[in-house]
């Protein structure tokens, strides 16, 4: 073993004081937002009714290359963060690969992901609008989580559509949120217009993401004082995680690391968009280069199956359209799959890069990424989510291939939380329950079929 | 703030290479085990049958002060050590106190508390010994995590059995361990004879710790190979804990800060004497003072309302008789009572400690813990189980004792772990439902006069 540490800590001297704002280094920009009423681009002032003021100038920001993180976001930041980098030397040994693996390991903190890094950067801006709460929706409730752990710290109130099967099936993850104070409704519900119009025509509906998503929505432009935040896909999404590949440089440069291959999981692309950013930037700029690989899963493949275009971020239709790879806002992933990442679209952002070339993505089965996830667990001791196991799959993936060239690759991916509400799903694996699921081709042309017809 | 940082994450060249054998600075050694039969001590050979024989060394070793923790081992450490001394800046704010606090935190690692620390050390030596596997019980299922992670590791067998009604109703630790490759047996089964007889007996019982124990100790006896490890109590597992003291007090030295106050919650007293080990030395070789506090339920008084006494540390009646603070191995907490620390007895190394006056302990009330929890939580972020609850309870009331005085002590506690699988309790919590158990002196003397008679 070498002088390197199984775990890289950089000091909280050396945390990053901005965020890198990947966009301005980008030639071809992502499309902006649309109005879907008018087809235009939304203004700053037409978001405002939504979105918090500063936030809407990040979204739409895409020259800066640096913002400065504010000190009170730091400072929390402080809480859970630098953190660490993790040579996975356990992991090396039972590969017998002589690739070296590093992964940045998000989880350690009670929302049990990287969404934090964004859910306290927004809370924070609502706070100094002096907004009395936030509203959002969340499925599985990382999200959740993460912006009730955040208002809780800020005294802001928390509003949490909970997809109702989630809040049924998931009360552990409900219960977390009520400790951090959060109000957590399940969707549809009867305290929105849109809850009750759903609720009238669907009486036995277990509800959707894009249903709590409408009543999010509604809830803040129908009460003084609160506007609705988003955990993913949103440019100023990927601003505040880019301090996940900020930390990640800045630790490999300790030590003179350069990766050859970063790998990250993509659902919105909020942990892919993030751990990417200065590498991209590098690359971009042409000062540097690497293999950059999105890792989805076969059931949900907007990057690998899906169509540049634009489409709505919701399956309410409510939202403004995005342009970004996506298999359509009607698809649904199949209920067999328990693996997380189940958006349709991805970041207009990463769309762009995508389709510009800059980076690859591949889709991997749902019983491969347990399988990854149970000998990742087994060797190097996290457990780590569903989600996050995409990447971990890709990256043994890679690691093995080196085993058969020889070649001392070094590989980097995101670990972006942990499974601890997951088990139902390991339970299936466990049990021989899984299956995987594939659309057809046929099933996402029809999906895609209902994208909106939009004149660019 | 001064330049403290939140965080003081030691160097890995400035981890402990040796254990801490506080037992070698006492002038009063704990109490010799005593075989229930002959009531004579264990011998180094009665105990082999059920212990590896380097573990047996450990435990009836009362005088070598440093033991060096194996290579092996501190690699494994390395996975998730050394653990976070934190500065809790956010709930000194909360509380307005001029206290300086300070929690070790232990549940940074998927088994989520302190317990892959003895975890791994007894697993090792199993290994070590050319053993196939081990076996032993777990009720809420923390220890059995640890087991079977740190069994996962070095490829050992491990076999837990678990509490039958913990079995059915926590079964996402028990996929845990699943995950990591343990058997995880419901009990009392149909695997042993201890368990036929006691389902025989009574067809319909949901189990207890002490039948687990019993079937855990009757698998490793009658299996060649195998041998049955233990979580606390044992003066060997409060030997592998100390690296928590020592990791503690470096991390303290570093910046020179002298604690005045130092808490533990106590439930067998794996943490409580693996945190303060090396600070009780200073205060056995007279080279410092502090004020050095266990934290217990109100339901199971053993320190504060139980006697120092020979008993039995399981209720089967079967293991050998330790000399401790208890209130009776028939004694079984209420229950109503779902905040952890539910064993009858104490370490009997602490419990010499607390005897010769070196310690103070304090009982804390189920629902003022969950309070302090949530307090916590929305202060520092992390989610508390409810055993570290205690500790917090505490921290805080000295904390507010400050604030009236305006005196500015340093307060470090142990935070042994999250609540991420207690989030049941923790409903009851919130919806109201939780109410406190207080012993009645009759139900307490009534447990105490079932003790063995041993003449001493």
């Amino acid at each position: 073993m070498t002088d390197i540490p199984y775990k890289i800590y950089l000091e909280e001297t050396e945390m990053p004081e901005s965020w890198y704002n990947l966009r301005a280094d980008m030639k071809n920009k992502p499309a902006p937002l649309l109005n879907p009423g008018t087809g235009k681009p939304m203004t700053a002032e037409e978001l405002s009714g939504v979105f918090c003021a500063d936030l809407v100038a990040q979204e739409l920001d895409d020259t800066t290359p640096f913002i400065a993180i504010p000190e009170e976001i730091r400072n929390f930041y402080k809480m859970y963060r630098p953190s660490p980098l993790v040579r996975a030397y356990c992991l090396e040994e039972k590969l017998q690969t002589p690739a070296k693996i590093y992964y940045k390991f998000e989880g350690n903190n009670t929302s049990g992901s990287h969404k934090l890094n964004s859910a306290i950067a927004q809370a924070y801006y609502a706070k100094k609008q002096g907004l009395k709460g936030v509203t959002t929706e969340t499925g599985a409730g990382q999200w959740g989580t993460a912006l009730s752990m955040a208002c809780a710290y800020l005294g802001l109130d928390c509003r949490v559509y909970m997809v109702k099967i989630s809040y049924e099936q998931k009360p552990f993850r409900r219960e977390v949120m009520r400790t951090y104070g959060a109000t957590v409704t399940p969707s549809p519900s009867m305290t929105t217009e849109v809850g009750k119009k759903i609720l009238a025509e669907h009486p036995g509906t277990t509800g959707s993401l894009g249903c709590a998503i409408s009543e999010a929505v509604e809830d803040a432009v129908t009460h003084e004082g609160y506007r609705y935040v988003l955990g993913s896909v949103l440019n100023q999404v990927l601003l505040h995680q880019s301090v996940i590949g900020l930390e990640t440089k800045a630790a490999l440069d300790k030590y003179n690391i350069k990766p050859d291959i970063i790998i990250g999981c993509a659902g919105g692309g909020s942990n892919l968009g993030g751990l990417i950013a200065p590498f991209m930037g590098e690359k971009l700029r042409g000062e540097a280069d690497y293999r950059i690989i999105a890792v989805e899963p076969t059931s949900c493949p907007s990057f690998t199956r899906g169509v540049f275009a634009y489409d709505f971020c919701d399956t309410g239709m409510i939202c403004p359209l995005a342009k970004m790879y996506t298999i359509g806002s009607s698809y649904i992933p199949a209920p067999n799959h328990a693996g997380g990442l189940r958006f349709h679209g991805m970041s207009p952002v990463l769309s762009q890069l995508y389709h510009d070339g800059y980076m690859e993505a591949i889709s991997v089965k749902q019983t491969d990424v347990f399988e990854a996830a149970e000998f990742f667990a087994r060797s190097e001791g996290i457990l780590p989510a569903p989600e996050s196991s995409h990447a971990i799959k890709a990256a043994i993936d890679e690691a093995l291939k080196c085993k058969e060239t020889g070649e001392e690759k070094t590989i980097v991916f995101g670990l972006t939380g942990t499974g601890y509400f997951d088990m139902v799903a390991y339970e299936k694996f466990h049990d021989g329950d899984m299956t995987n699921y594939i659309p057809t081709d046929e099933e996402l042309a029809a999906a895609i079929a209902t994208l909106p017809k939009v004149a660019e």
